[in-house]
């Protein structure tokens, strides 16, 4: 039944150095092939759009192996399943996995993140707040963070699918918090939509000044995205004790060889202060536990969100360079032609 | 009884930026002040040499304030009790304490580190294995790099006070353990003195590929007392889940401005690693604990230490300098004259 049906899919053309642009990718179409015994199709509806895909381009070693020049883009999406020879997934299943930047996905389930049962809410929310992005923030604040009420939280990216989460869980748990965005818009929508006590716009503030005035006891947890001058702001302004995610790094656009900037070390023994790296695959076991209690907040209306929808394959081939340079507004998506 | 006592003592005379030297350092006599209520005299027998002393002479932000010019140098000491108006030190008690590089020092207690219990060692110790060195390392390995049996630590200065209390708490606790130093004398200690598995001359072999060659599996534990070159080559073979901790930071002479290096991020990232600043004085309440058990290790053979004595005031003044050109074989004492 399926051997009609055209895959539309972006695959990676070129081996970029840094953030990946449209050149970097081509689209390009295929038949689906029969489903075998033990597979089923997922019709996507959404692609992701995350910062963590420039490390999958890149060659710099990472938790996962490089995508393969001509194959299709690893991705996150949201889909349907329209057919299926699989006993555990059937048809009208919503989905959500590492189903590529593809229209149609064969999957023998290994791919599948979850079934998506909070059929009361958007699909398109289990790639973001209902997603990895929001299970990130959950775990890499509380898990490594560690918040505790009264202590002040700053967040880099603030604005952004993670940052938004992270200050909003923060506010949740009695912190007070400081989000760090780039643009009066991206700052409005910090203090508007987000609750954040206070707001810094990087391209406009001194950030370290900034962060000193809004941190006036210090910075007890800093959960980064940046890894970059903002990070190294924050770093002056840490109070003891303090405890820092490293959870992406978005302003250092290669790594290869490791780019320079001002040591830590000092900064972190005189707060003994403790910096972490996250990865939300480490906590898959505890997926379910996140996500429970974010769509709990999602209904309440404590945890806000934003989308930014692409259309279509081809705007998808420009849109981690788009991320990167900080156009989007909300979580991107792109949403399936 | 006091009065005709005539205390030698080395103060600070120049503000130093970075490594203190001998200029930066005069010796003087002064007149023991009589002792009022409350007081009691300690004659210091040995002054500690340390590398945190660098940190309490510069102005950059420290964890105390720095030493005023015309100060005493403030410093670890060990010492007895020769006159005493408190009802709490009575005469031939020994102590250690923060007594500073003085040949008298006029106590109230709050200055005290412990009484010494364990007579059946020499009192040095207490400024060496059983005293702050050991209990940083204890502190510092146990608290801050949490090692299991089977895991590799490797440590930097690894033939230092410090540094070679580290290898052999490792190793007691089961870990395989990998030695850093600087030149092939100090790398045949740790080799022979200290039981290390594997040991590394830092002057003349490639770090990086070194520890690749040492650890195959990477490094689970680093405990660093650099933060300089060496750590920087160590983090380029992390193993999952790493644990650094970051407790001197000997390679790197000026603090102001910060110095650059490679950024760590992506390495802490990827490994999802946790670097950790330890501060040894965090851990007040609990130095009877570590002591109790370090000094048994001590007496059944397991915990090795070396000394290195100089001798007097005058060579007081070089001996920060001396430390950090590595030129010391162990814990670097002055006996006071």
């Amino acid at each position: 039944m399926t051997t009609n049906l055209v895959n539309r899919r972006v695959v990676l053309a070129k081996r970029p150095k840094g953030v990946p642009v449209a050149d970097h990718f081509a689209v390009e179409e295929a038949p689906v092939p029969e489903l075998a015994d033990g597979e089923f199709l997922v019709k996507c509806e959404y692609w992701s759009v995350d910062p963590a895909m420039r490390g999958w381009v890149n060659e710099a070693p990472n938790y996962l192996p490089p995508v393969a020049i001509g194959a299709t883009m690893r991705s996150f999406a949201v889909g349907d399943v329209v057919a299926s020879r699989h006993p555990d997934y059937a048809e009208g299943d919503t989905l959500s996995g590492m189903f590529g930047w593809q229209r149609f996905a064969v999957s023998d389930g290994s791919d599948v993140d979850r079934k998506i049962t909070e059929t009361d809410l958007p699909a398109s929310l289990a790639l973001g707040v209902l997603g990895l992005n929001g299970i990130t923030a959950y775990f890499g604040l509380l898990e490594c963070c560690e918040p505790e009420a009264g202590e002040t939280l700053v967040v880099s990216t603030a604005a952004g699918s993670v940052g938004s989460a992270v200050g909003q869980i923060a506010e949740i748990k009695g912190c007070r918090t400081v989000g760090i965005a780039g643009g009066p818009e991206k700052v409005a929508l910090c203090r508007e939509s987000f609750g954040y006590d206070a707001a810094i716009d990087y391209r406009n503030e001194n950030v370290a000044e900034a962060v000193k005035v809004a941190c006036p006891d210090g910075v007890d947890c800093y959960f980064d995205n940046t890894c970059g001058p903002i990070s190294d702001a924050v770093l002056t302004c840490l109070a003891q004790g303090a405890r820092i995610t490293i959870c992406g790094t978005a302003a250092l656009t290669d790594w290869d060889p490791i780019p320079l900037g001002p040591r830590v070390h000092r900064q972190l023994l005189v707060a003994r202060a403790r910096m972490q790296g996250f990865l939300v695959l480490d906590y898959k076991a505890r997926y379910g536990e996140a996500l429970a209690e974010l769509a709990d907040w999602v209904r309440d209306g404590r945890l806000a969100y934003n989308e930014h929808v692409l259309d279509g394959a081809d705007a998808a081939r420009g849109a981690i360079e788009m991320l990167y340079e900080g156009r989007n507004r909300g979580k991107l998506l792109v949403r399936v032609d």
